[in-house]
């Protein structure tokens, strides 16, 4: 590769891998918080520039942070959400926000790594709440496909208590040929089946996992299912046929501490 | 004690382990489920006799449920909720909802049994998803001092996923005395603190233990503190202090099935 292509590919890299949050509240708690790298603030030319907005402009320049205005329209793009960016986005560069084309191959053979993937997952309450579990956990990560996944929107990001900014997150367009290349690594690709013959708790991890996780309606996908080369199941008393899916991610990612 | 006494006994706990529900939906599906025994269904005469109203009293009917019909503010009494009943109550007989009373000491020290209690758990949604993973995980109970807890209303039941009516539920006025009667028959009554040097995984279980869980801001209160003679942590990385109590509750639950 030429140093050019070279030059390029860490370019593109480096812009894919940055987390585009937005809303004042959101931007704002990214700016006070001496963690969180904020690559470059984006402000709308209509937003009047006092109270919150003042702020936050006053904190991105305290920290030598770019600030770019942008036209209404222009910002909406960036945040990809118009309707709830309240004229305000971020672009964040966070150690633990990455491509899932990361995890690989030799990754997994490594050691036995533990991860959680979503699949259809789209309430941003849940989703806060397991990226919380996940990452107090300990877990090497959570897999969030950008279709059918909630967005990182200020819900999950406040539903998540913050630690959005500290979890490993990896993300991916679509879940299946990163579970197909997983599997043939030599990974346990996991899917939960309230049929499975397996328990969770009598499965020893004998490689690296990647548990898959559908939504509560519909479970995982057909597509997602066929990529999988292990079905589990949590036991389950009094009748109850299943649980809330951030209680089943929080009871994955734990289950290995137990 | 005379038998006239022993009757006025039994009745007085017949109807205190009632558990009155209200709400048209919550109702209707109470008395659409053959496992919920419902004793006597309430009506307010305001209520239009048509609709999910005329379907809610022809399924008392057909199953002999006795009607009772109240002027409005006697139905609000009833239902302790004016406000949200829509006029319609309804008193339910569960087996598994009893008085905390009935854990008795020869009950803790017959066996090694696992209860969680909640110390100002005022969340719905939370409290709901609680009931299901304690239903789900087998433990014997759920302790709900009515003071300071969410009471079970139709939110409560609709996030449980109807498992509210399965799981073994206990109802008491408030905690501590509780606590401390079971203390002293020789249980672990355990709090959860981010301080404690044991953690949950690695404490075995050496008698009957209650664990308590305080409401997310605030923890257990003083009080209930008091009565703890354990302390335990979920030992958690990334620099995550806490999760969601009703993943606590889930993690608490199933932690003896691991």
């Amino acid at each position: 590769m030429s140093s050019d292509r070279q030059e390029y590919q860490k370019k593109k890299q480096f812009f894919r891998d940055l987390l585009t949050i937005y809303g004042r509240k959101p931007v704002l708690e990214a700016l006070e918080d001496p963690k969180v790298n904020v690559f470059r603030l984006h402000l709308a030319e209509s937003n009047k520039r006092d109270g919150i907005i003042r702020q936050i402009s006053e904190l991105a320049e305290q920290r030598g942070v770019e600030i770019a205005w942008h036209e209404r329209k222009a910002l909406s793009r960036i945040s990809r959400n118009g309707k709830q960016d309240q004229g305000v986005a971020a672009d964040l560069q966070l150690p633990g926000y990455r491509a899932s084309s990361e995890i690989s191959d030799a990754t997994l053979q490594e050691g036995m790594k533990c991860y959680i993937a979503l699949d259809g997952v789209n309430n941003p309450q849940n989703l806060g709440m397991i990226i919380r579990s996940v990452a107090a956990s300990g877990i090497d990560g959570l897999i969030l496909p950008r279709k059918g996944t909630a967005s990182l929107s200020p819900l999950v990001i406040k539903a998540s208590a913050g630690t959005a900014f500290q979890c490993p997150l990896f993300h991916c367009e679509t879940l299946e040929p990163e579970l197909d290349r997983w599997r043939q690594a030599g990974a346990e690709v996991c899917c939960l089946s309230s049929h499975a013959e397996v328990s969770l708790y009598s499965a020893l991890q004998q490689a690296s996992r990647i548990y898959v996780l559908g939504n509560e309606t519909e479970g995982v996908s057909a597509a997602v299912e066929k990529q999988c080369n292990m079905k589990m199941k949590i036991p389950m008393s009094n009748g109850v046929e299943s649980l809330n899916v951030a209680v089943t991610a929080a009871l994955l990612a734990f289950a290995n501490r137990a």
